[in-house]
C-alpha cells in the first residue's frame, strides 16, 4: 500500500488540542505525527491548508440496511411502527437488498465522516461483501432473536459468521455475536450464546434498557431489571457493547462498571423514537466507556456522526439544567477513542497517533460556519456539519476524495437502494 | 426585475404534500405555480430535477453579529459566560464589526437555506446595511436594555431607526422595536416602549422567561410572572414577538393565546445553555403560533435552522415521552410559515403561492441520505443537511447559485470576521 503525507493540517490531538503538523501514512498505519523528514517519501501528499484532521467517527450502533426503510414511516408509536410498518417491510428483505441497503449506509457514513460502524443485522455476508468492497472499517453481528422461528438457524449463522469474517479484510472486519434483547432472547437462549461466545473468544452486542415497557416487563417477568439478569445468567462474562441503556438505575451503573460493559449511546433515535433519556452524565461519573451511535435510519433517520455528537453534548445539560455537561471535548471523544473502545478497538481507531490505524476525516474549515476560529473543537461539536467532510481515509486508503466517493458506485447505490426501498413496502 | 423559472421541481405545497411542478417568478414575486403556458418568456430558467423547493427558512430569533463570539465561550454557566465573555467581548464592538459579523451571518443564514430573519442588537443601521447589499429579508429590532446607562438614548435611535428603516430596501426590511426583557426593562421603562410603538404603530420583539432565575426573580419583584408583568403593562396590546417563553404556566399561555403573543422557539440555545425546554407542545394546543429561530452564534453555535426545526421535532417527543409531538409537517411550517406570521409577514413569505414574495430554497435531493425517497417531508426534516442547500432565491433574486454566494464577497467576510472575532476577545 501507499505512502501519503497528509501536509499541513490541524489535527485534533488525544489532548483536545488543535496544533498545526503534518501526518505521515505508511500502509495502514499512521506512522508519524510532526515533522516528517525530508527524507520520507510519499506516494501521494495532500495539502491540508484549512482543514481540521479528525480521528475518523466510530458509529457504535446501527442497522446499516435499515436506510432502506429511512422516511418509510416516522412519528407513531414504537410497537405500531415495528408491528405495523418496519417488522412487515424486513419480512420482504432477501439477501440482496441488505447488501445495496447497506452500500447506501456505507456511501452516507463515509460522505459524513465516519470510519468504522458497528453492526447488527442479518444477511450478514452480504453486510461483510459491502464493507469489504467499500473500505471502511466495520464490526458486525447476526441479530438473533430467541422467540423467533429461526432462533437455532441463528446460533449456527453466527458461529460460521464468526469463524469466515473474524479479522477478515485485512482485519477491517470484526466480529461479536448480537443476541437481539433480552426481551426476545429468553435466559435460556442468552447463556446458550454466552457459552457460544465463551467458546469462540467473541464479544457480546445487545440491546439493553432501551424502553420503560421493556424493564417493566422484565421486573415483571424476573423480578429484576435488565441489567440484573443480564449479570445473573453471565452475559457480563464476555466483553458486551450494550446499545441504549436510557433506563438504568444507580444500581445498574455500579453492576456495568463492574463488569466494564461498553455503552453505545443513540441521543437521536432515543428522542425521535421517545424512550428516554439515558443517564450518560452518571455513567460517565462512575467510568463507564460510552460511544456514540445513529442507530438504524429508520429511526434516526441519518447516520450523521456529527449530528449525533451534538445531542449528545446538547440534550444532557438541558435535561440536567447543567451547561457543564459533556462538554465539547467529551462529546467528540465519545464519537471518536471512547466509541473505538467500546468496540474493542482502543488500540486500533479513534486517534491520530503514531500506531495506530490510518482512519481519518479531513474537514474542510473554509465556511462561513465555522469562523471566528476561536476553538476548532467548539467548531467542530457544535457548528460543522456533515457537508464539511471532505476527505476520508480508512486503513490508509482514502475512500473520499474532495466528496467524491472512490470505492462506491454512489450512483448505481441510490438507484438500486431506491428501487429496492421501494419494492419493500408494497 | 427578471423573470425566473423554475422547472420540474418537487414542491413542498402549503397542504404538506410535495408535487412536481413548475415556478414561475415575476420580478419578486411568485407569479405562478404549476404549468405554466408557453407564453411566459422567462429570462432565466433553472433545472430544477431532483430538487426540492421549499419556503425560504425563517428564523425568528437571532442576534446575527454574535457570530463573531462563535466558538469563544461554551460550556459554562449563563451568568458567568454572559458576565465573564460575552459582555466584556460586546464592550469592545464598533459600528464596523457589527456590520461584518452580520454579513458573516447573512452568508451562513443564505448557505443553509434561510431567506428572512428577525435580529435584535445594536449597532443596527450597519445591520440593515449588511440586509440591504446582501438581498436577505429581515426584520431588524435595536435591542434596549431601561437598566443601562444608555437607556434614554436607545428608544431616541429606535425611533430614529424605524422611521429611516421600517419598509426600506424594497420592503425586505422591516423594524420593530426591541426592549430586551422585563428583567434589563423596568415596568416604567417598558411602558414607554409601548408608547412608542403605539405611536410608530410598531411592533414589539422580546425575550420572555427564558430562564427560571429570571421568572422566580420577577415574581419576587412584581408578585407576578414576566408573562403576567407585561399584560398588566400594556405590552401585549401591541404585536408582540415573545423569545424563548421556557418557563410559562398554563396561565401564561392562556393570556398568550388572548393577546396574540407570538412565539419564537430556540430549541438549540435553549439547551446548549441549559435554559429548559418550552412547553411547545401545550402552546401548540392553545393555537398560539409558533416559529422557530437559533438564537444567536454565541449560544448555539450555529444559524442552521434544518438543524433547529430537527430538534424541535425530536426534544419535545423525548421529553415528554410522546413520538407523535410535532411530527415532521408541523417542524417544517413552524420553520417557514408560522415563522412569518410570528414576525408579521405571513401574507408576505412562508409559501411557494402566487402572490407570496419569492424566497425559495432548492435542496439537492441527490445524495445518500435523500434515499429511498418515501417521503419527501421526513427527508427534509429528519434527514437533510444544510450542506444540501444548492440555491436560495430571496424576493426574487438568486442569492445563492449552485451553493456560490452571488451578493457576498465570501472570502472577504470570513476574514474581516475572523480578525475582528478575534481582536474582540483581547
Amino acid at each position: 500500500m501507499a505512502k501519503i503525507l497528509l501536509r499541513n493540517a490541524e489535527i485534533l490531538g488525544q489532548d483536545g488540542i488543535v496544533k498545526s503538523a503534518d501526518i505521515a501514512i505508511d500502509g495502514s498505519v499512521i506512522f508519524q505525527v510532526g515533522e516528517i523528514p525530508a527524507a520520507w517519501q510519499a506516494d501521494k501528499i495532500i495539502d491540508c491548508t484549512d482543514k481540521l484532521a479528525v480521528p475518523g467517527f466510530v458509529n457504535t450502533h446501527t442497522h446499516a440496511a435499515m436506510t432502506l426503510f429511512r422516511s418509510y414511516a416516522d412519528d407513531m408509536m414504537l410497537m405500531d411502527w415495528l408491528q405495523n410498518k418496519i417488522w412487515p417491510a424486513e419480512g420482504n428483505l432477501v439477501a440482496e437488498d441488505v447488501y445495496w441497503g447497506t452500500l447506501l449506509a456505507i456511501a452516507e457514513m463515509v460522505k459524513s465522516g465516519t470510519t468504522t460502524f458497528s453492526d447488527m443485522y442479518f444477511h450478514m455476508p452480504q453486510v461483510a461483501k459491502a464493507v469489504a468492497e467499500s473500505g471502511i472499517r466495520a464490526v458486525l453481528a447476526r441479530g438473533m432473536a430467541g422467540v423467533a422461528p429461526n432462533a437455532e438457524q441463528a446460533l449456527i449463522e453466527s458461529e460460521d459468521f464468526f469463524h469466515q469474517y473474524h479479522n477478515a479484510a485485512d482485519g477491517r472486519i470484526t466480529v461479536m455475536l448480537g443476541p437481539h434483547a433480552p426481551y426476545t432472547c429468553p435466559p435460556e437462549y442468552l447463556k446458550r450464546v454466552v457459552s457460544l461466545a465463551q467458546r469462540l473468544e467473541a464479544e457480546i452486542h445487545i440491546h439493553l434498557s432501551e424502553t420503560v415497557g421493556e424493564v417493566d416487563e422484565c421486573k415483571k417477568k424476573h423480578g429484576k431489571s435488565p441489567i440484573e439478569l443480564m449479570k445473573d445468567i453471565g452475559l457480563f462474562e464476555c466483553g458486551v457493547l450494550a446499545a441504549h441503556c436510557v433506563h438504568v438505575s444507580d444500581h445498574d451503573i455500579a453492576i456495568m462498571k463492574q463488569a466494564n460493559v461498553r455503552v453505545s449511546h443513540n441521543p437521536g433515535s432515543n428522542m425521535k423514537l421517545a424512550s428516554g433519556i439515558a443517564p450518560i452524565p452518571a455513567m460517565l461519573s462512575a467510568g463507564l466507556c460510552i460511544g456514540v451511535g445513529t442507530d438504524g435510519a429508520a429511526s434516526n433517520n441519518n447516520l450523521d456522526m456529527l449530528e449525533e455528537l451534538r445531542l449528545a453534548a446538547m440534550l444532557h445539560k438541558v435535561h440536567a439544567l447543567d451547561p457543564l455537561l459533556i462538554p465539547a471535548k467529551t462529546a467528540v471523544e465519545m464519537a471518536t477513542i471512547n466509541g473505538a473502545q467500546a468496540l474493542g478497538l482502543g488500540k486500533v481507531t479513534g486517534r491520530i497517533e503514531p500506531g495506530f490505524k490510518a482512519d481519518i476525516t479531513l474537514f474542510n474549515m473554509h465556511a462561513p460556519h465555522w469562523y471566528p476560529r476561536h476553538d476548532r473543537i467548539s467548531l467542530l461539536a457544535y457548528s460543522a456539519g456533515a457537508g464539511d467532510v471532505h476527505t476520508v481515509i480508512v486503513d490508509g486508503q482514502i475512500l473520499l476524495d474532495n466528496r467524491s466517493l472512490t470505492t462506491i458506485d454512489e450512483e448505481q447505490v441510490m438507484y438500486e437502494a431506491n428501487k429496492r426501498g421501494i419494492r419493500l413496502i408494497k
